[in-house]
């Protein structure tokens, strides 16, 4: 039972590049927004690991679905759902930003893009924001549409996807500063290209928002990384891990809140803007959180894979708990991210990991990225 | 590429019953609510499809997630979310009900159990209705309290299915009516058994709510069942098929309306309540909805796996679309469920399907259950 199957439905929704992935010999997904999300193509993690830091590669990540929310009380509605201070944020910047509910509970951990100052996309992790914005426009009365576009990123992702993405898009993709998105010529459209992406080896987002040219985007990209050693592929454990990107649903749920996910800088607690969640947030703010997101690093031989959170113990007591853990082959440990309890959280604190397979590894706590 | 293989992750949650389906040989999933739903366990879905049309089987259904509303105001909160009229529901009842949003898209299509006047589980499919819930009480100002409680739904189906469920909790279950719930001892619980369940085959569905005791429900029912032929199982494409039972995300979408799918009879015109998306549905309602689910059968040998919706036409033009497809072993033909447009929606009306796999199929439309 080491690989169970997925099975086929309408309702895990194809993307306009599922036909090239297919070709390529996928041999995995994982479901993100109700989106077929490729995970394997035939290499092992590692291998994907080793070639993600050292070349480039094209990654189907159209299950990053955009709530777009546009209209003339956009802003207002925008702010309303995230403690981040937007007051500053110009058009054609990306802005990481926690929601959170009126417990401060974490509600998504989108990439927010100001593409105007009446129109945003926020670009989400694996939870129906659109849901949960729609029910509060209609709910408050703000004047704005909320909608699911037809928009489909491809990240490309690696050392050598400046020249990639320079090839097809022009020597100006150049110029982008990190989490900074222009609009660029693809065939008789302009799309948005971002500096950014789910990994710490460079790379950037094409958002394409017409589905019926993601061949035509695939194979224009793929074309151009012939020389590149591109290949196909997906976030990648190991490298996220090391890299300390958290993952919602993973490291992070509604039961925890901003600052446990280390957003201290993200999270205005002087009062001067309005958020759903404030009184909660600065409540838990004076308080400090009970616990917070770090870094752990085990022996013990290559771990399994983690599918519920692992028990961490240390003084002989449980501090917290690992939700995403591999065997890194660089640094010839496991690595980890998961949460940790206060007066155990500093770096270097001993730990016993208690993975799924029955062994109680030894270990310590660290800071990210690993 | 005919089986891809599902990530492991923390995000794609395990259930109480997941540790005894993996010894059950589970060899592939779905994902719904976030949820792991295993969906095959090395039989093929005829042999399940004979079974569970003779015997009974175990189903993990945790990834029906029960939205809680809850407190003085969640009958009015839910009466908000649904065109059906709620003001005769007697606690004790199930109720199937479209939810829609202010363009009258279905958000959802949940059971709701009435398990007091101030007291509602919404057993939902697959999209957050816990976060429009909550986006919708946080903005109209309705004193509720919206969660999602410790609640895995175990479904116990097929034709012997009363007997077993009756050895555990009791003879009394045998005097549920179909669609009502009652209180059942379990150890030292009272549980939630429901006359319920997605086939048409009979059924219950035990709603625990502690997921500490998965195990023991899992292996009393299982020993319970072992002079019954018990076999764990999970919705059954061909036996869902054919009994017309639509499934969200596949055959509806938000770009639907609960008259495309046919629920009239549960859709309150008349200006008798109120709720979200009334205009937009009287409007629809005016002129007419202007395509309905039907069923489709169709020639041309066992059809592959529908991955996404596939044109219908007749009379030369594309008249709708099939959204779920597989061939029935009873009829001897393939049968599917999708959207006809109006016009061609009567029964016996010749269609041809072009299945993804580029042969185009005659066949008719046909009412369902098929």
């Amino acid at each position: 039972m080491s690989s169970p199957a997925l099975a086929v439905s309408r309702r895990n929704r194809r993307t306009p590049y599922t036909d090239r992935i297919e070709t390529l010999g996928v041999q995995g997904y994982s479901i993100v927004n109700h989106t077929l999300l490729p995970k394997a193509f035939g290499r092992t993690v590692e291998e994907e690991y080793w070639h993600l830091r050292s070349s480039v590669q094209l990654w189907d990540v159209s299950c990053q679905r955009q709530v777009e929310v546009r209209g003339p009380e956009a802003a207002y509605l925008v702010q309303m759902m995230t403690p981040r201070d937007l007051g500053s944020a110009v058009v054609g910047q990306c802005l990481y930003a926690p929601l959170i509910d009126d417990k401060a509970g974490l509600i998504n951990d989108p990439v927010i893009l100001k593409r105007a100052e009446d129109w945003y996309w926020l670009s989400i992790a694996d939870s129906d924001v659109l849901l949960w914005a729609k029910g509060l426009a209609l709910g408050l009365g703000i004047d704005v549409a909320v909608t699911e576009p037809d928009v489909s990123p491809l990240a490309v992702q690696g050392p050598r996807a400046e020249d990639l993405v320079a090839a097809v898009f022009g020597d100006a993709v150049q110029n982008l500063a990190y989490f900074r998105f222009g609009l660029f010529d693809f065939l008789d459209r302009q799309l948005v290209v971002a500096r950014s992406g789910y990994s710490k080896q460079g790379g950037f987002e094409i958002y394409l928002d017409d589905s019926s040219l993601g061949t035509e985007l695939w194979d224009a990209l793929w074309s151009a990384g012939q020389g590149l050693d591109v290949m196909p592929g997906c976030p990648n454990l190991i490298e996220r891990i090391e890299g300390g990107l958290l993952s919602y649903g993973n490291e992070m749920t509604r039961s925890n809140n901003p600052l446990e996910i280390n957003l201290d800088r993200f999270c205005a607690l002087d009062g001067r803007i309005d958020y759903i969640g404030r009184p909660a947030l600065e409540d838990i703010s004076r308080n400090g959180p009970a616990q917070r997101s770090r870094g752990v690093v085990f022996d013990g031989g290559p771990c399994p894979a983690c599918g519920s959170p692992w028990p961490v113990y240390a003084a002989g007591r449980p501090v917290g708990y690992v939700t995403s853990a591999i065997w890194s082959p660089r640094l010839k440990r496991n690595v980890a991210l998961g949460m940790i309890q206060t007066g155990f959280w500093a770096t270097g604190q001993s730990v016993s990991v208690h993975s799924a397979d029955g062994i109680e590894r030894s270990g310590s706590v660290q800071a990210m990225p690993l």
